[in-house]
């Protein structure tokens, strides 16, 4: 295999011993339009443009003209781990350019490239925050420094860049770099762990690109010292927030600030695959099932805290005063991905989806050149996305994952070919060439048609989402009984022949759903799903004389799901019976005896849009969760 | 009048001339027995005594030891505030010796008075932080520099040592080091107002007791620069933090941190009482409404968020994220206080009604060396109080706020005597001497007996709490129709007669209470209330085999207040019929379709105990709000 062919977007898993899925090819998987291509053009003809031009805007560019020496008299600008941006926007822009070619973001990313390569010190060395403005901070900060964590996106960004172009500039700062660190961390050097995970998964998928054991002996060693203290207390006074409280292999919760739990997770997933140590699969599987059952918003965001941006205790799951992190939503589908090629299990991908269609894309505008750093799921009104973050991790972080999507369509093992989202795309993959038609999320028929085969028999394995119980699959027409043993897909082995179709159809009724009855803050109340989708009331979209704080949903009565195509880009929106209250028995009060006047209550026909899409039409209330009718 | 019979406890308002109410010379009121009386017992026996080590233990004494320079070759300890712990405890103590000699605490604090005097630098300056650790930064930073908080502690501690004790030496110090800041801050010099209010309140009270005008002038100056920026944003990013976004006389809501916003609306207060100036009480009542409408937990407790120890939005109030630090709550009686001596209004004592008995005491653990810092309404177990904090403002807040607590008992105006709370005492105003006597807040009897009257006719007011809607009154074992024109006091004018008897009758049944639709916790969820006394479960009461975060109460079905001075020194427990749920059909679940198999139901008796008594049997779960059967 030419190093072009295994080209495989974020994560090569095919070569990791203990996949049981491996990734594909970058490129041999094409988005051929619906929703998320869309979204893609949105993110290469505006949010990328955008972020380049924020990067100038907000220092980032000049830091590294600064530590390469090439500008003077100026300071360096904005947070420790300001140069992670940049390698965030170039792996963006990487993704991209392996999706089709664009002179203009290729350009960009070459003078980006050459800013990175000026700036790295003879001894590889690479920081723009400690070369400019802290010589002697360097590597001393373990906790707060996030040394560490730029290199990891440095690395992430060079492997990109060299799988999407064959260009070896960004790998071989990278490396040298990779080199430095090795120079100063592992056994018998210094022992350490990272205060901000990121360089694990990022060190062991530069091994995976150079096949240096190194990376991969460095990466076991940062997860190792991780649980024994290094790293003291951070700012909140506890050891949890940097989870260095308990050795990973113990760990059985998810704690403590929710992008660096989840980053750690996707890391030590990275070793799994690699080493096979069924010790980090078993504390991952613990952890996993604490988040999943306990700390996960309905749409998929964690962090139930702003202090510390955080995880918090089993159902604190506030809706108003949760984090909900566009960064931590990221670092699920990360984590998310990795499980799933670990295990082949379908709930790992039902958990992508819901973030992906939810907390992940509400951090993102329309109109791609606004973003959500944290993603309640209520709002009283007031909130609106800005253009950029003086800490701007999530921008470039949502930035990356849209680019990257097709990467997290289908993967292939020994029997055949599994897809995981849906989406019109065509797929290239062990010896069959599939196109996938779709209307997805808004429609649940999925068609594929097979274009190419080889002739021998290969299984096919469609996911059936989780919040589809009804599913039915067809075969060239003809309804078939999928393969029980594959839970969680709808998998059929044949030896396809060209123009071959398989259907699978997810109805798609509109449903609602209650919240575990320890949760404070859903209690007496539901949320409206359809598809993959979960939906919020805008103030917008209600009878003006109706507030949003103040209405009920009748649960006895149905839903209905109409196509807007005039609203929000276009959207599948759910009227639902409902009441208006009127509070004028509450005036003045907050509390009062049992037993008191009830509100007034007037019927309403309440309306539904998709979460992903509330706060596009100006700071108006929203809410996901609403009290229902008794 | 000599000035030891103006001595007023923490609070002189009897030639302010915008009080409705005078408060009374503090040994004019002495408790006699019951609820308060014991634990000011604590107080004197355990926790002031606790204090001074701890002031010795964390290295307050020695900050001031190296800034009188009396040692040498130990560094300053602890946070920039850490001089207000030993003012704070000085004032606490001065308090106690006014309601009796003691000669241990005389001891304790004439030693911690000539550390305090020996620290005092030559120009009047006096903070050791500065001193000692961080010359360069004096008078630096006005946002997180505390040094007029600092300030604002010693002169109440100096105002209430020459009160209670006529010992001058610490009004000394005050006036030295307020003479200082008044060389520094004022109209034509700098312009300034304090990151954390608490000089405002301090300055007006130094110049109730010294009578120098320039004090008055310093506070209103303060108040007068709030509000115009001058703070600049807070560490989170906002103005509102410091309530330094609007001027305070355009305020209409309470915001930022919690404990700071209450100690400058107290201030303001204050500043109400002596200039009579509308726009501070109009913008007051404004702020008053915004808090006891929109974000007060049912506790009396304030600040819904960690992050910045903050308000939250209205309808913010998460049971277990709160913060209802016990500064605020204290802060919040402060204010309220004098929300009552400027308007004689009971919703003002009501409200500290409800934060002493509830939100304040819970920040002191029964035995008297054990303290909250938070006090959340719902706690899934692990939160104990520990003994002291690294930031200790809230011992010795509860310290002094316990010590002073018969100044808060009753006050006069021209027509009379008004009762606002109600413990055994007696209490000697406006040529009556008054015996109290009553079990409250375990029975609802009040009887106040007329121990010495001079025959002229007098107005007795007793406060009907907001929570009782049937209370009756007897003089003289005769029903008698209370005042209509005194909303909230039950009045009587009589020629009063030693011998005289008035008996106050306030039914004590327990009630189910319910919050506004708007807030997310406590939706259909009900909680125990009885006379003032704000009621939870906790595990430790409750079946063994009962998880007390899985129950819901039937609020068909009588509860029933039992006696048991068996329990937590002696309670009214309440029982409430109820159910255990059983959560299978949810295990390992977090959300599902609505429809889903309902928990399992068992009836059991749930057993409530006052929310104050909380956590002093280990670490158990804890919950206010409970989930009502449907």
């Amino acid at each position: 295999m030419s190093p072009q062919e295994r080209a495989a977007g974020p994560v090569d898993s095919t070569r990791s011993p203990h996949a049981r899925l491996r990734t594909l090819a970058y490129r041999s998987v094409s988005l051929s339009g619906g929703f998320w291509a869309a979204r893609q053009a949105t993110n290469r003809q505006v949010s990328l443009p955008h972020g380049y031009r924020m990067l100038e805007e907000w220092g980032n560019f000049d830091n590294l003209r600064l530590a390469a020496g090439l500008i003077q008299g100026k300071q360096f600008r904005g947070y420790v781990f300001q140069d992670s941006d940049v390698y965030k926007w170039l792996e963006a822009v990487a993704y991209e350019l392996a999706n089709r070619p664009d002179a203009e973001l290729q350009a960009m990313a070459d003078e980006a490239i050459a800013l990175v390569e000026a700036a790295q010190a003879p001894d590889g060395n690479l920081d723009s925050h400690y070369q400019v403005a802290e010589p002697s901070g360097r590597w001393v900060h373990l906790d707060y420094g996030h040394e560490l964590y730029c290199a990891g996106h440095l690395f992430q960004a060079a492997v990109a860049w060299r799988r999407a172009t064959g260009d070896t500039r960004l790998l071989r700062v990278a490396e040298r770099l990779a080199g430095h660190i090795d120079s100063l961390f592992g056994p018998g050097k210094r022992a350490a762990t990272p205060g901000h995970p990121e360089v694990e998964m990022a060190l062991v998928e530069l091994y995976r690109e150079t096949l240096e054991p190194r990376y991969l002996a460095l990466a076991h060693f940062f997860v190792d010292q991780r649980g024994h203290g290094l790293l003291g207390k951070s700012r909140y006074g506890s050891l949890e927030y940097f989870q260095d409280h308990v050795p990973v292999r113990q760990a059985s919760t998810v704690v403590g600030h929710a992008v660096r739990q989840l980053y750690l997770t996707a890391g030590v997933a990275d070793l799994y695959l690699e080493t096979g140590e069924e010790a980090l699969l078993a504390a991952l599987e613990r952890q996993w099932h604490d988040m999943v059952e306990r700390k996960l918003a309905l749409t998929g965001g964690v962090g139930a805290r702003h202090e510390g941006e955080a995880f918090g205790e089993p159902y604190e799951l506030p809706n108003d005063a949760c984090y909900c992190e566009t960064c931590a939503a990221i670092a699920s589908i990360l984590w998310n991905w990795r499980m799933l090629l670990a295990t082949g299990q379908a709930r790992f991908a039902d958990l992508m989806e819901r973030t992906l269609y939810n907390g992940f894309l509400s951090g993102v505008g329309l109109d791609g050149r606004h973003f959500y750093y944290v993603n309640p799921l209520l709002s009283r009104g007031g909130i609106e996305r800005p253009e950029w973050y003086a800490c701007a991790c999530c921008p470039p972080n949502v930035m990356r994952l849209l680019a990257s999507f097709g990467h997290y369509l289908a993967t292939s093992d020994a029997s055949g070919v599994q897809l995981h989202h849906y989406a019109p795309a065509t797929i290239d993959a062990d010896g069959l060439a599939l196109r996938m038609e779709t209307e997805y999320p808004w429609q649940g028929l999925v068609r594929i048609t097979v274009e190419r085969a080889t002739g021998a028999p290969r299984r096919l394995a469609l996911r059936v989402p989780g919040w589809c119980d009804q599913a039915a699959l067809r075969v060239n027409g003809q309804a078939v009984a999928a393969d029980p043993t594959a839970a969680g897909y709808a998998a059929i082995e044949r030896a396809w022949q060209p123009g071959d179709t398989v259907e699978l159809e997810l109805p798609m009724a509109p449903r609602l759903v209650e919240a575990h009855p320890r949760v404070d803050a859903t209690r007496g109340s539901l949320a409206i799903e359809r598809g993959p989708l979960v939906y919020c009331l805008e103030q917008a979209d209600q009878d003006p004389a109706v507030d949003v704080m103040d209405v009920e949903i009748d649960p006895t009565r149905p839903l209905d799901a109409r196509w807007r195509g005039d609203l929000l880009g276009g959207v599948m929106a759910i009227e639902a019976p409902g009441y208006a209250l009127d509070l004028r028995p509450w005036q003045g009060r907050l509390y009062r005896p049992l037993g008191g006047a009830e509100p007034g209550r007037r019927a309403v026909r309440l309306v539904a849009v998709p979460y992903y899409a509330w706060a596009n039409r100006g700071p108006g209330a929203m809410r996901v969760w609403v009290p229902a009718a008794r």
